[in-house]
């Protein structure tokens, strides 16, 4: 092993203590070390490559969780907390959780750049999780302490009433993507067939509507339309780009 | 094992054969049932859930390959790649080679959809890979047969200089996603100040124009508008929805 700085080694064991996991366990520890440098102190020998490796293992992490603790949830339903579970302000708040950006190498110059920091930190996650997974080439090293933060966030999506709800998800999904909330119109409806259509609402990002739901309050409306947004974002078959 | 039908066992143990696999190989035969039944013949029993991980577990495949092969591939690259890798048009060839729809449950109506035979058998085979992944919780009953599927189609991309170009890279995404082809305006420019801005190439996409390069012929202007176009689709970051 022939880590950069004399020092690094034990730093990194320190996090992997950390994870809960014994530094007797077959740590690839020079991937490791790239999983937590940033790209903008080394442009060739950096996390990216990893993040891209770990980002499927994150998505398969929750996919299989999902899949073994709610196996007749509605595949709709799926993609929406996956999603969640995934994104960026979740990685970043369980990185946060372990102290990863401590052993994170990177210029100052980025550490300055406070906006980036959530990505910057989900990315290294990201970098750390495939970094695990490609010790052992299954996910044993990873479940053990990334299931619990993903169960319990699961379990709040579902039966929270005040988190189970679109217009958290769409919201969640608009901030980590476009760093910006989606907008709400609603109308009151004049002339109505059941009471279910008192109001209208339409919900906008960007300039273009997402999505459209009708209810009998304000706030149902705006589920409803927040709704029909988020599951026709998180299906990938409708994925494509807005050009900025 | 409490399979539908007497024969099914010897269709799904052929099937297990034809991947390479032994029979005595730990596959959970009811969930491989499952993975080869349509929407269409059961609405609560078929292969939905398994797909919803499949997808997750072909992507990590891709992207694990990709990383061994190509360890000092940029990350632009790799992401292109892999989007051909696991778009519907790939899987259902692979799953094709294997003569996968034979095994699959389906009702009549839905076989008269030609159209979406594809996307069908892309379904189908991320629910089977989804099965093995369960398997073992592991690629090893994966990877030795479609490892070689895989590093065949990314070395073509990557060698062939027929193929390795983002004209073909971008038709490819907008057909599995939107099952139509990009358009190109092209326009020869009279002032310029060095040969390769002779010719401006647009490309656009349901009304929206997805990038625009310049080139000395019209042909490499349309890749350079391609190539941006493309990185700008596969950079998740990006992503998000066009409203059908």
């Amino acid at each position: 092993m022939t880590l950069g700085y004399p020092n690094r080694k034990r730093q990194l064991q320190k996090l992997i203590q950390r994870l809960g996991l014994s530094n007797q366990a077959p740590i690839p520890w020079d991937l490791l070390d790239l999983a937590l440098t940033h790209p903008t102190l080394s442009a060739e020998a950096n996390y990216e490559q990893l993040e891209f490796v770990g980002d499927s293992v994150v998505r398969l992490v929750a996919s299989e969780l999902l899949f073994e603790v709610y196996p007749h949830c509605p595949v709709g339903e799926f993609a929406a907390i996956r999603s969640i579970l995934v994104s960026d302000r979740t990685l970043a708040e369980i990185a946060d959780y372990y102290g990863m950006s401590q052993f994170l190498l990177v210029a100052g110059s980025a550490m300055r750049d406070k906006a980036g920091e959530e990505s910057r930190l989900a990315d290294c996650f990201e970098a750390v999780l495939a970094t695990l997974y490609l010790g052992t080439h299954d996910l044993t090293l990873i479940r053990p302490w990334l299931d619990p933060h993903f169960r319990q966030r699961a379990a709040e999506i579902i039966r929270d009433p005040a988190r189970h709800n679109y217009k958290a998800a769409l919201q969640e999904w608009t901030q980590s993507h476009h760093k910006i909330l989606p907008e709400y119109k609603v109308q009151q409806n004049r002339q109505i067939h059941n009471d279910e259509e008192r109001f209208t609402a339409e919900v906008w990002l960007k300039g273009r509507k997402l999505g459209e739901g009708t209810g009998r309050s304000i706030k149902s409306a705006e589920q409803a339309a927040a709704q029909v947004a988020f599951l026709s974002l998180v299906d990938t078959q409708n994925l494509t780009t807005l050009q900025h």
